[in-house]
């Protein structure tokens, strides 16, 4: 691609991404920053495999979590959602560019066929 | 999130993405349908190897192969892009939303104080 992405920044954002736990959380923060037992409440799992999904989504970059008295809080970060949308825009339009281009040799070379009965 | 999501099928679009050969695979092929070894080409990779990538991209169905006479030819497939944006997107516009209505509440309670001060 022409674009410059940041391929293991890229890497991390989409493993993070793949697990529907991990997603759950990202959705849950998108409302606003919440602590580590509010995130976990709705999830059938124990505390250290949830916590090892959240350090995932912290070592990917994709939520910051900070200590505020007993508390841990956790808010999303931007970036990754916009870095990792991008490049599947940039993905889709090359594609949608070539079936355009596709179209329009189709349809020239339609033009020329009609020419030629003529 | 309200919007419908095949979240297995997620799963396995995002786990097919976090990897720098298979995205440059999935680049190639926005150009073009194009043959195995055609793909292979450009990647320092173990042929062996590199097929192990095209087959988590076509478990993954983000790709589709198939074999013309003695050469296997892929094609990108539009769904699994456009699922995995459609994601990102809703996500994103969430919190768009939030950040939305708090300025609009920041905006109320400024014009509420400066009423006060008159």
């Amino acid at each position: 691609m022409a674009k410059h992405f940041d391929t293991q920044a890229l890497d991390r954002y989409f493993a993070a991404m793949a697990d529907p736990t991990r997603r759950a959380v990202l959705e849950r923060l998108t409302q606003g920053p919440a602590s580590v037992s509010d995130l976990h409440a709705p999830h059938q799992m124990a505390l250290p495999s949830f916590l090892r999904h959240l350090r995932v989504l912290e070592n990917g970059g994709l939520i910051v979590t900070e200590k505020r008295g007993r508390v841990r809080m956790a808010r999303i970060e931007a970036l990754p959602v916009r870095a990792a949308e991008d490049w599947l825009a940039t993905l889709r339009r090359q594609w949608e560019d070539r079936l355009d281009r596709l179209d329009t040799l189709a349809e020239a070379l339609e033009h020329d066929t009609k020419g030629d009965a003529q």
